[in-house]
């Protein structure tokens, strides 16, 4: 199974289908091909909350701003899973929730077919290899060679200061949902009651069909941490943030 | 065979992916994860539109605007396809659809790991068990319970009255075709003509291309359904309507 | 494998899908479904930059204006592949780049079930009638008519002045990328300088991140062709152009 994501769009990641299925009859999963544009982080948090579904397979993810620069392509070993992407850290996040042990091979490049789509030219190539060679062997062939110095993506640590906690929005989703970097758990003991969101105080619930159409609440999402939604409605705008904005709960 | 369909955009359809995976070989088809953000009608629409072009499969299906509450999960049984659904009626007309009789059962849902995400949880590992014990099965299994008790959804009607008829508009298109209730033989002798709608004159016409580029017509579209449309244009935008707009035809 | 492209959006292609699958068993792959309305030209484009990439398969392209005109549905034979299309030009440049030797066949077509989606009707079946029957054999059997009368779509020819080009943008991807018709090689001695694009000086880089995030640059894309971007940002924006924009360089 070789699963493909990228902030690509479309038509851009057909040509890596095809380009695998020269050399794999793997099947073929799409995870996303609309992450933020060149938004390493938001791409990062992502893999991470989706990857790990999977059962064993190679991930090809392609978030990958330094296109064309010296920047290195790598293969993340986690477990019996694979992820082939570009040396930015986008994968690690997703790798480390895969198996607490990651193996990091960086792979030999040759000069690419184009310097902007490495995309299609390396990336694809060499996920279609690992799936043929094996996930448990194919850093055994020539072209990879482990390495301990590559990059990560580190998620902020939000900071807790007495009855107040004060994180940041990581990502919002296509529901309007402000997914935030603060840890579910401070909401143990408060829902049914009322949480200080920026300075405005908002309903804690479980469920979005808590609270009337339109109205915000503060939840925790499928994920774990805290989100700022609105039911049938979008919590991005109800709450007036976007990725990367700050976010301060009180109580 | 396993087909996805949902409201959920972008990359949560992965998750549910992953999920099936882990328990069931299936060939997955998506349907789309674009409807309409939890509107039950629209989906219900589509759904009943796409879902019998298909040969035997199981069709997940998840635009669940009750989510975490105490809706109930269900099987729908129509011949030799299953679809997996919440029961809030956004899966009766395409099984009614698929065949005449619908049996439906409810499953047995433990506490699920989130209350946000039961396609995830909930609705993922059982259509991948319904297709692992086969459509014509599964019910033999503890978790699945016959019931006659479920929701429905139902299509407006359009009112006759005399030379007229007054209907809505049910879904708009990505073309911007607006698709009505209204049956479209009602247009049978007036291809070719005018007709009136809402108060204005548009041509009947059984192609795009028989008027000219940007201009409206009325047609009956794929679904059998009377269409408000424009040539290389939108026809939402050409006649002023939107989804669950009056249309008031006259001749 | 059978291969999916059209202007359609969501959900018809899945009705595509379940046509096709209820007649072979070939793995799908959709190369996209959000080509430009109606824009055979932009769909021309894409599908010879991406059907290239692919193994033997038969690809399914539906970009169609004239659907329920007199147009006729053909299938072109280049090497291995086949491609079925309707005879409006939008898959022979496709075809050309898959092999240099094209035959095309007009498909014999009865009454469809409807005039206005001849992708599920007409084009779907067909396509899984050329897979079933084999590349190499499908025109020996009836409904396939060897044919030398079918339309095309040429690219304009960009025009060369003296120190100077002219030409055009062809298409913008969703980066925001604006691909020209104009040749790659004009910019072979020029990587590391400026070319003037419409009368203003901007750098020609071999990749985005060689400018300052948000900043302007003229390259070479994956396609070969001269490409207005910006990294980080859209070069649409940056250079104020759109999709048959002119485009004069000079240096």
């Amino acid at each position: 199974m070789l699963t493909l994501s990228s902030d690509f769009g479309s038509p851009y990641p057909a040509a890596m289908k095809g380009v695998a299925l020269q050399s794999t009859d793997a099947r073929l999963v799409d995870v996303a091909h609309d992450f933020p544009r060149q938004d390493v982080r938001a791409a990062a948090f992502w893999l991470r909350e989706v990857l790990p579904y999977f059962p064993p397979a190679v991930h090809l993810v392609v978030v990958d701003p330094g296109v064309g620069t010296d920047r290195a392509a790598v293969v993340l070993r986690a477990g019996k899973h694979a992820i082939v992407a570009p040396d930015n850290g986008v994968a690690v996040p997703a790798a480390r929730a895969l198996d607490e042990d990651v193996e990091v091979f960086e792979i030999e490049v040759e000069d690419p077919a184009s310097s902007t789509f490495h995309g299609r030219d390396v990336f694809a190539p060499a996920a279609a290899d690992v799936h043929e060679r094996g996930v448990e062997r194919f850093h055994e062939y020539a072209g990879y060679e482990p390495t301990s110095d590559h990059e990560t993506v580190s998620f902020p640590t939000p900071d807790f200061e007495g009855d107040a906690v004060v994180g940041e929005v990581l990502v919002v989703d296509g529901f309007g949902n402000a997914i935030t970097n603060v840890p579910g758990r401070v909401l143990d003991d408060r829902f049914g009651g009322d949480v200080v969101v920026n300075g405005q105080p908002a309903p804690v619930e479980r469920t979005y069909a808590n609270v009337d159409a339109g109205q915000r609440l503060v939840t925790v999402g499928s994920h774990g941490n805290v989100e700022l939604a609105a039911n049938r409605g979008r919590g991005d705008d109800a709450f007036g943030v976007a990725t990367r904005s700050r976010v301060a709960l009180e109580w």
